[in-house]
C-alpha cells in the first residue's frame, strides 16, 4: 500500500527523527543546487542543439497507477514541450542587455478524457532538459493530483546533473529546482481542471476577489534598436527625458496607474533624477525603482533617503538578505525583493533578519499557482506585503498571473509585466482575451485559463527558436559581444 | 465596479499606508475579541433558549450579485443551521469534565443548481448566533468563491457583540472569530464543489498524497459513568492501570498505532507513571502527553526531562508562547501546541520566540480546509512539524479532517480524534463510510466529502439538543456542580 518516498502513502505515526517529509525537504535542498550560468561561447550557442529542437511527445507511454482511486479520472496521456523564441528589444539592466530573442517553453498536457491544458515557462536549455526528464514520469497521473505530480518531479530530479537554466540571466539564482520545474505542469493541470469543471482557474484557487488585475508600467533604459538592426518602435531611453517620454507613451497606450523603473544601469544619481522626473510628470502614480542589487549597502541607504516620500517601494537595492536588512534599518520606504527571497527556504532567514517589507511572488519559480498562494498565506501571516514579479513572457503566463492575482486577497500592489515590450504578433495564444484597460487586465471568466493555443503561431515561434540560435538567456554575454569592455559587477556602485 | 472593503474589486496600486487588506487585517484583529466564557448558572443553562432551537432557514432571501461572472453558476440559495447534541462520557481534563452531552452545529448549504453540502462546527450558543448572523449574507454567493464568503463574513461580523462560544471549554480562547465562523461554510462549499466536479474534496485541495489517514488513540482519565447515571461501556480510568487497560481496548478495537494521553488531571508524577506504563505495555507506539497548560514552566521542564526518549512530543505543558519557549529551551523532545498558536496572528510571535516544534492544526478554528493548508505551508516553510487537533466531533468533521490530511504532504504525525468516545448511534451521517482499520481511516473517493446526511438521525440529535438543556460547553461548571470545592487553576502544578 505504501508508495515511494517522498510522500508517505498514509499519515502513519512517525518519530521525531523519522519523518518522510523531512527527508523530502532534504532532497529538495539537495536538488536546489547553486546555479552556475552556462558560459558557452556565443558562437557556439548560436548552433541549435538537436535535443531541444523537437517538441517532446510522450504519447503511448503506459499509464502509471496512482494510489488514489477517484470517482472520475482524467489521466495525463501526453506531454508536449515546445521551445519557442520571440523577438525582444534591447532593454538594459545591471547584468547587460536583453538579446534579440527571449526564450520560453510551452507545455501542453493532454488527458485520456480528451482535455488539453497549457503552461509556459523558461526556455533555457538546462530547464527544458529538466522538463523533459520529469515529463515521462507525469504520464498516468490524475490531472487533479498536482501533489502527486510534485512528488514525482522531486523523485525524477534526483537524476538531475544539469546546472543553470533559470531563465533570468543570473539575477535569480537560488530558487528551488523542483518548484521551477513543477510550475508549468501545475498551471496546465489547473487549466484542464477548469475545463473539466467548467470554471475559470481563479475559482479553483478559492475564487476571485477582484475582476481585473492592475499592472505597473515597466520602464527600461534602452537603445533605439539592437545594434546592426533597424530601430524598434520604441525610442531610445538613456536619460531622464527618455524615460519620462517612454512612461508617457506607455501610460497613454495601456493606462498604467503605477510605474516601475528598471535601474542599475546608470549611476544612482542619474536614476534618482529619472525617478524625480517621473514624479514630476506623474504626480499621482506610485513609483518603484529596481536596480537588481546593483548598489552597496551605503549607496542603497543614500538613494533610499534621497527618495523618501517618492517611492512606493525600493526593490532589491543591494544583494542578499543581510545587506537588505542593513539597508532596511536606515531607509524610510518599504523594501521589496524578488532576488533575496526566491524560494520557501529563503523566507525564514529573511523574516528573522527583517530583510524586506514586500515579497514579489512569481509562479514560475514559486512552484505554480497553489504554492504561490501558500507564499501569500505566509506574507499575510508575517505582516509582509505581496506584489508580483515578471520576466519576459507570453499570454499563457499572463493568464496564469491574472488568475493567481484574482484569487489572492492580500495582493497589495499592481503586478509587474513585460507585456508592452512584446510585439502583438509575437505570442502563441489566439489574441483578444487579454487586453489592458486603464492599466488592468480583466480576469477571464471562461473555463480554465481562458486562453487558446494558436498552433500556427506556436509553429512560427518554434521556427524562430530554431533559427535564432539562442539556447540560454545571456544578457551579459550579449553585452560583452557588443561592448567587450563591459564588466559584470555586483554591486556596481 | 468596486465592491465594498475588505477585498478591493481590483488590484489597484495602493500606497504603503493605504492597503485595503491591512485594513482588513485590523478588522480581523478587532473581531478577534478575547473570550470571556458565558458563566450563566447551570439551572439557567438547562432552559432551552428559543433563538437557537429552530433550524435557521434562509430560503427565499433574494440572491446577491457577486462581482465575478463565471461560466456556470452554483449560487447559495439556502443555509440551514441545526444545533445538535450527542451523548458524551465523563472524560476528565484540567478544566473539569465533559458534560453528559457534547454540542455541535450542522450547517447545510443548498444551491440554485440543486446541490447540497455539509459542514460541522461548535454548537455553543454564541457561535450559533454568529453563524446565523453571517448566513443571510452568504445567500447568492457562488459556491466556488470561498474568498467572497470570507469577505462577507468579515463584514457581517462587524456587528458581532457576542462573546465566547469557542466550544472548547476555555482551553482555546484566542482563535480568530471570522476563521471559526468561516470554517463550516468552507467545508460545505468544498463538499458541493466536489459534487459539482465529481471529485473528492481532497482533489480540490491539490490531490491526495496518501489513501488512508492514521489517527492516534486518544486516552482520557475518566469516571465509570456520569454521576447519577448508569456506567458507560468504558471502565473508569483513574490511575496508570486504568489508562493502560483503556489503551489496550482502544488499540484492540481500532488498531491505533500511536497513543495520546490527556493529562493535567492528576499530579505530574502520576501522569509520568501512566506514560511509563503505556511505554511498557506498548513499546513501539509513539506516545504523547497533553496536560492543556496545567503546569508551571519548572514543572514542565521537570516532566520533559524525566520523559526524555519516551514521548513523541509533549503538548502544551504550560500556557502561553513565552512559557512554552522557556520550556522548549530545556526539554529534549519536541513541544506541540493547539493552545498558544491558534490563529494566524499567533504564528509570528511563536516563531520569533522559538516556542514550539509542532503545530496542531484544526480546520474548525483555522478557517476551514484551504486556510488550514495555508498553515501547512507556513509550518513547512518555517521548519515546524504539523499534527492535527481534535474536539468532540461527528462524521462530517471526521470526513473533512481526513480529506485535509490526505491533501497535506507535510502532515508529520497521526491525527487526534475523539471518535472512539462517541457511540455509533450518535451521529448525523449514514454510517459505513468512515471506519478504522489499523488505526487509520480510508480517504473517501466519492464526490465531495463522501458522507451523507441521515435526516432521521439529525432530527433525533436535534431533539436531544432541545431536551438536554445545554447551550454552552462548560466542563468547569459541570465539575463544580458535582464537586463544589473544584477550583479552576492555570497552571495547576
Amino acid at each position: 500500500m505504501r508508495s515511494a518516498s517522498p510522500f508517505p502513502s498514509r499519515g502513519s505515526p512517525r518519530s521525531w527523527r523519522d519523518k518522510s517529509w523531512s527527508r523530502c525537504a532534504c532532497l529538495l535542498k539537495r536538488s536546489a543546487i547553486s546555479y552556475v550560468r552556462l558560459r558557452t561561447p556565443r558562437g557556439c550557442e548560436r548552433q541549435p542543439a538537436t535535443p531541444f529542437i523537437v517538441p517532446v511527445s510522450l504519447e503511448g507511454v503506459p499509464a502509471v497507477t496512482s494510489p488514489i482511486v477517484a470517482s472520475e479520472r482524467h489521466r495525463v496521456t501526453k506531454i508536449t514541450i515546445t521551445p519557442i523564441a520571440f523577438r525582444d528589444l534591447p532593454l538594459l539592466n545591471t547584468v547587460g542587455v536583453h538579446e534579440t530573442f527571449a526564450l520560453r517553453a510551452i507545455v501542453e498536457i493532454e488527458t485520456d478524457s480528451g482535455f488539453t491544458g497549457l503552461g509556459e515557462t523558461y526556455g533555457d536549455a538546462p530547464h527544458i532538459a529538466r522538463l523533459r526528464m520529469v515529463a515521462r514520469d507525469l504520464v498516468g497521473v490524475d490531472i487533479f493530483n498536482v501533489s502527486e505530480m510534485r512528488r514525482r518531479i522531486i523523485l525524477a530530479l534526483r537524476a538531475d546533473t544539469t546546472v543553470g537554466g533559470h531563465g533570468m540571466s543570473g539575477m535569480v539564482t537560488g530558487s528551488s529546482t523542483p518548484d521551477r520545474v513543477l510550475s508549468p505542469f501545475d498551471v496546465a493541470a489547473l487549466d484542464i481542471q477548469g475545463k473539466v469543471v467548467g470554471r475559470p482557474v481563479s475559482d479553483l484557487l478559492g475564487g476571485a476577489v477582484r475582476s481585473e488585475i492592475a499592472f505597473s508600467g515597466y520602464l527600461f533604459y534602452k537603445w533605439a534598436g539592437h545594434p546592426g538592426q533597424d530601430e524598434d518602435s520604441w525610442d531610445a531611453a538613456l536619460d531622464t527625458a527618455g524615460i519620462v517620454a517612454q512612461a508617457q507613451r506607455m501610460v497613454a497606450d495601456f493606462g498604467f496607474t503605477a510605474l516601475k523603473l528598471k535601474g542599475g544601469v546608470f549611476t544612482p544619481e542619474e536614476e534618482i533624477d529619472a525617478v524625480l522626473g517621473l514624479r514630476k510628470a506623474f504626480p499621482n502614480h506610485p513609483l518603484r525603482l529596481d536596480p537588481n542589487g546593483a548598489w552597496t549597502v551605503d549607496t542603497s541607504i543614500n538613494v533610499g533617503q534621497v527618495l523618501d516620500g517618492v517611492l512606493e517601494y525600493l526593490e532589491d537595492p543591494t544583494p542578499g538578505i543581510t545587506g537588505m536588512a542593513a539597508v532596511r534599518r536606515e531607509v524610510p520606504m518599504p523594501l521589496a525583493t524578488n532576488m533575496c527571497v526566491v524560494s520557501f527556504d529563503d523566507v525564514a532567514p529573511a523574516v528573522r533578519e527583517g530583510a524586506v517589507d514586500v515579497i514579489l511572488s512569481d509562479h514560475h519559480f514559486w512552484g505554480g499557482l497553489r504554492r504561490s498562494q501558500a507564499l501569500a498565506g505566509i506574507t499575510e501571516t508575517f505582516g509582509l506585503g505581496l506584489s508580483m514579479h515578471s520576466n519576459s513572457h507570453l499570454g499563457i503566463s499572463l493568464a496564469a498571473m491574472v488568475h493567481l492575482a484574482a484569487a489572492t486577497p492580500n495582493l497589495d500592489y499592481a503586478c509587474d509585466t513585460h507585456w508592452p515590450w512584446k510585439d502583438t504578433d509575437q505570442d502563441v495564444i489566439v489574441p483578444g482575451v487579454l487586453s489592458f484597460h486603464q492599466g488592468a487586465v480583466a480576469v477571464p471568466t471562461t473555463p480554465g485559463l481562458g486562453v487558446e493555443l494558436d498552433r500556427d503561431a506556436l509553429a512560427r515561434l518554434h521556427e524562430q527558436y530554431l533559427k535564432c540560435g539562442l539556447l540560454n538567456r545571456d544578457d551579459t554575454g550579449y553585452m560583452q559581444s557588443l561592448q567587450p569592455e563591459y564588466e559584470l559587477l555586483s554591486p556596481r556602485w
